[in-house]
């Protein structure tokens, strides 16, 4: 570690009102208080770093944000939710699009230290041991939206995602489905990938349905992905009466692949997606969609934030879970 | 204007690179040196963000990006073109984005300033005079993306927006279209909104042919103001064989609210959008478009920020114009 503000000023013997006096260049400083300070800088070689730091040591008003991609329509809607509140709470928003890339994400979180921002946000999960160590370290309060945090030393604020895939699936399964196709993501993200899939797998389970299991299939959320996994389904004999895909970029992916070969959703395929993206309501026919509820998320996230920013006292137990909702639009239908 | 760190070393009567050596604390400096320096800081007023900025001379390998609106589907596309490119070339995209906001940019370029980005893009058009005077002052290359730089002393790398709308505009004509409708941006907006409408007026003109004005309309460049628009434009008595918006979101929201009204696009109306968004290709009908070249058009960007950030004597005549193409897709058809 090296010398701070407080050991500059004590080394010169003076105020640390004085030292960043000194350190902001203001006007009218006596040539003694200037000497002492700089003296005291030399012999405790100070570090050009922590002069920078000292002169942003109030508030930034910068909140940055890591996001997996950009151009996945989930992340770009709840993003411009985060904007909103964090706008009229007085914070600038610095977006860090990390292309799913763990090196990208190290270094933005760099930078944001380096910037001395007042928290940070993280849409992305599946993180290395570096990461997880600036989490662990970090100066300022780290806020995890839409996802788990790695760790119960940070808040997060997000839906039940196992729960919310099994309600979109016991809900398919009411409705008369049991050839239910899943489309999921990374098993190794907990959040989406894994607690998706558990939340289907657990709903047939509990409705004694076998899964078949050419009807299981894992993409990377991206419409590429939904694409290709349709593109297999529709090549099989016999088709499920229904996909329900883990993201709603792969829902309009497979929707996409199905009206390209002239199949009918939903009269003959109901497509179902998740997350509430904006996407679903721009695509005919529009996709219905087990949604997070994006607005109340970028609020709640940027709320507490503040709160952790501005409260050094403030103390949570556990995740904030907000509620999930079933919106049906005209890519499905009811078997019965 | 501030003093620089060339007045405080000329003052002083030293270097420039002693006074670097003084502002970044370095271990082994004269007490005659440094009083000398700190002499001069005081008579020429010298300010810390000056201080600040000459801490971090270096290269922060941070490019700050200003883009009008993420959820605009074309803003998504290119930035994800621009992060490729950066990327490649070791910079960290921070991105601010504005909602459209002056406000919300100016502050987003104080933050970029203070934080010594390498360079900035800006992508958003329609600038304050505090806006402009910022521009006029960087300390660092600034380069304006898809738009028209509000003078010669910046680059853009663009395309030739007036053109492209008059060469779509006018193979509207040659493919049997009269009856053209223009739903266009807003018009103080020179290279998107004024531009493109001018491109489509001039095409009209050469051929002869009279914009019916109950057929040109102007809206956001979103998704619900063509919705709105065709809207409009579907209760008259009598309708444009052809759409041609000065977006792809519009494009879509015209095409959802002729589709939400069982009107058969391209059959009863075709549409056509402009920008190159990866939109045009997700919905279905999938939407003709006159084409920015994305790809090139971040690369480019970063390329020739790159060059004005590495190399100062790099000078530029004129605009970076990339070429224009008309994509069709499903959304037209010729009317003979």
């Amino acid at each position: 570690m090296g010398a701070s503000i407080k050991d500059v000023a004590q080394r010169a013997g003076v105020s640390v009102t004085s030292v960043s006096r000194v350190l902001n260049g203001e006007k009218y400083i006596s040539k003694e208080l200037l000497e002492k300070v700089n003296r005291a800088i030399e012999e405790l070689n100070y570090s050009p770093s922590h002069i920078a730091r000292s002169l942003k040591a109030q508030k930034t008003n910068i909140i940055g944000i890591i996001v997996p991609d950009l151009t996945n329509h989930f992340c770009s809607t709840i993003l411009s939710s985060i904007e909103e509140t964090a706008s009229a709470k007085g914070y600038n928003l610095l977006v860090g699009n990390i292309a799913e890339n763990m090196e990208k994400e190290l270094k933005y979180l760099h930078i944001f230290q380096t910037m001395r921002v007042d928290g940070i946000i993280v849409m992305h999960q599946k993180f290395d041991e570096r990461i997880l160590a600036f989490f662990e370290n970090a100066a300022m309060p780290i806020l995890f939206s839409s996802i788990k945090a790695p760790s119960s030393a940070h808040l997060s604020v997000m839906v039940d995602d196992y729960q919310a895939a099994f309600d979109a699936t016991e809900h398919l399964i009411r409705s008369g489905h049991t050839k239910i196709a899943f489309f999921g993501g990374d098993l190794q993200d907990i959040t989406s990938g894994l607690n998706r899939y558990r939340g289907y797998l657990e709903a047939m389970k509990q409705h004694r349905i076998v899964p078949d299991e050419r009807f299981v299939k894992f993409g990377d959320y991206k419409l590429p992905s939904g694409r290709r996994l349709m593109d297999e389904i529709l090549q099989l004999d016999e088709w499920p009466t229904v996909v329900f895909a883990a993201s709603d970029d792969m829902a309009v992916g497979a929707l996409n692949c199905a009206l390209d070969r002239g199949v009918r959703v939903p009269e003959e395929i109901s497509i179902i997606g998740f997350d509430g993206s904006a996407i679903t309501e721009v695509v005919r026919p529009s996709i219905t969609s087990m949604e997070q509820p994006v607005e109340e998320l970028g609020r709640k996230s940027i709320e507490y934030l503040h709160q952790l920013i501005v409260n050094p006292e403030f103390t949570f137990d556990g995740d904030i879970v907000l509620g999930h909702r079933l919106v049906e639009r005209e890519s499905s239908r009811a078997r019965r």
